[in-house]
């Protein structure tokens, strides 16, 4: 169950096996996150990284899909609770793949303040904030409204904080300043806080610092040892300075999804299912977790909580199933990583593979064409290589809507 | 005022004369409202059709475009109180072009249950209800319930409500029963009620029963003569029948923006305010009414509140000032009719010009020629094409996105 890459991926593996499957999701729609952030900055519009889950597997007849959310187990009675009681779902092998949210380390109350960045909902909430912040910046009375509504504090250094941080700007000076009368965009503010020693932490030393100068060539402030002491409407208080901002983005930290905990099972400190090396739930040879909400290991290393890593993990839960109904053993995870990139900004970016490296250009061109090779159903493809061909020449952006009254008067 | 189609193009005459202009709209985008029930029935998405009215106004110097809510007017003053009187804009000449919204003839508690469609929030939520009624059929444990959930009853017979009952069936017949494993969407049942004694009252009489002939060929139940007499939450009663349904859409009538009646002058019965010939407010010669607001005559006929007639009487309001500016006397509106078109379904439609008429095929194609001209700005334009393109030819929709948890839970 889940309809990110993990289930997806796991019902894919299960297509012409003598299987019933059923894919549980509480959305219609598969998400194609690691685009995410450019629905929250307006490139992209929300249709375009989305996908029925449905239409993706309407071919596989052995398949139905449900929109219900989980909200609960019977392991005993190998039963899954959907909608509170009202629906109740009977297995005989389970996946669980319901991934991560984002964490506010115990500050439950910034996340009004500062979206996070994991549902289509979150990045319309972000896109709406964004727009809405340069409207009010026109029409603001004083020089000091002005400065607080042009700037925006990214919290957290990791790809998605770098990618957000990194297109605000691409944006404010690009894209909108000949827009405005009253109001110099290009002289917004973008703060990118990370609290460790350094952006991108999952990649080299080298490639991360390479990353870190390309954001402050692009004009993002880069704050590295940045501990966020609070959040509040208006302003994050940062190692006793207080940043004036009235637009705030949390990308620090995750936590998973609650239905882990209720699988009884050990959880480390994220919230994540201490899993058995071939996936499944200790105790448990019939019930397998994979994706985000799995601690996985591989060769002693711990898995990375990345897209890559769910489309592996599902496919193996999968097979493994189909081991077991075949009286066989299963076969242990193994993670194969095929390399991490991030992009920074327009021909910006970084890319470590096992076997090499790349930055700039090259990497950027190379993810470019990565992301649109993995965009899952050939519609959506065809429409981010229109957008994208389109704003790379204009500089505009397709989709900049303010939905509705909604933001107007926050 | 205004970003519709009456104040947009009353800004673009205004472009090269010696005046500042301000526009005031409250949200950031002109919406193209012919297509907005394509995006309620999921086949475009909300960026297809709506621009940023900031953008579309990018190269008029001489125009300010603000993100404001109009909450007043202080006309002897000559003032635009907006957001509550946290803005006033002064103003030599004043344009108000607000438009019309849906009314529910004094039943303003059945909003709720039966959305109208007028902006592009509303065409998401009926889009939400539209495709969550599909996903709770599948998942429905009764046969009768299943019925309940798959009867979409419209309420209107004008262009808006003929649209969005001739798109359902489509979907429901053409686009997803494969997807769906245990309910038969191609069972679903479409009730068009028309409270007149024909569809599409403002066409020829024959062309209408061109129409009428078409929807229920097209397999949608048309009751004409049927008036409304209570909507409640799964059902609606007419005529003493209960007719049960879990989805109810509402295009029965529009009633004007409250604005009109800040103005002090006449209004008509559906709100509208009467103005002079030349669209002044009388006794007001510096404040001009045009588009959906205004009741406009032309040789003595009432003008109908259609987009031509805004894209009309915008440039002649914005021209009249420019008359007075220079001390000249105003022009009367006058109306040209260029014709009026509804579209029913695929390869399916009426055409009524001053000088022929056409259904089916050709009345078709002209139609989709005709809004593809007319969408504003090339990029949509060329987005919208595709989006069709890819729609004729496999049925699909493009734009099947349930937001967030949203309607989950209803």
């Amino acid at each position: 169950m889940g309809g990110g890459f993990g289930g997806l991926y796991a019902a894919r593996t299960l297509k012409s096996a003598p299987v019933d499957v059923t894919l549980v999701d509480r959305t219609n729609h598969h998400l194609f996150q690691p685009l995410l952030y450019q629905v929250a900055t307006a490139t992209l519009a929300p249709t375009d990284i989305t996908a029925p889950i449905r239409w993706l597997l309407r071919k596989q007849r052995n398949t139905r899909v449900l929109l219900a959310e989980v909200t609960g187990f019977d392991l005993d009675g190998r039963r899954v609770v959907c909608d509170e009681g009202a629906l109740e779902l009977p297995y005989d092998y389970l996946i669980v793949a319901s991934g991560a949210r984002h964490s506010y380390f115990g500050h439950a109350e910034w996340e009004k303040v500062a979206p996070g960045l994991k549902s289509i909902s979150d990045a319309i909430t972000i896109r709406q904030r964004f727009l809405m912040a340069l409207e009010r910046a026109e029409k603001a009375a004083s020089e000091e409204e002005k400065r607080r509504l042009l700037t925006f504090v990214v919290i957290g250094g990791g790809p998605t904080g770098v990618e957000l941080a990194g297109m605000i700007p691409l944006i404010t000076r690009r894209t909108v300043p000949a827009e405005f009368r009253f109001v110099d965009t290009t002289k917004s503010r973008v703060v990118l806080l990370e609290g460790g020693a350094r952006v991108l932490p999952t990649f080299d030393e080298e490639l991360a610092a390479h990353a870190h100068r390309d954001l402050v060539e692009m004009g993002v402030e880069v704050r590295t040892g940045a501990m966020v002491t609070n959040v509040e409407r208006g302003a994050v208080t940062v190692g006793g300075e207080r940043i004036e901002a009235e637009t705030i983005f949390w990308a620090a930290g995750n936590e998973c999804s609650p239905l882990g905990a209720m699988l009884g099972a050990p959880l480390d400190r994220a919230g994540r299912v201490q899993v058995e090396p071939d996936l499944s739930l200790p105790g448990r040879p019939e019930v397998f977790v994979v994706g985000d909400l799995a601690e996985m290991h591989t060769g002693g290393k711990r898995v990375p909580g990345v897209a890559p890593a769910a489309m592996q993990s599902g496919p193996r839960a999968a097979n493994n199933i189909l081991r077991l109904i075949e009286h066989r053993s299963t076969v242990p995870f193994r993670y194969r990583n095929k390399g991490d990139l991030a992009t920074i900004g327009r021909h910006r970016a970084i890319a470590q593979l096992p076997s090499f490296r790349m930055w700039g250009y090259p990497a950027w061109w190379f993810w470019l064409f990565l992301h649109i090779m993995y965009l899952a159903g050939f519609r959506n493809r065809l429409s981010v290589l229109i957008e994208w061909g389109y704003s790379y020449f204009t500089y505009e952006r397709g989709a900049r809507l303010i939905a509705g009254g909604k933001g107007l008067n926050r």
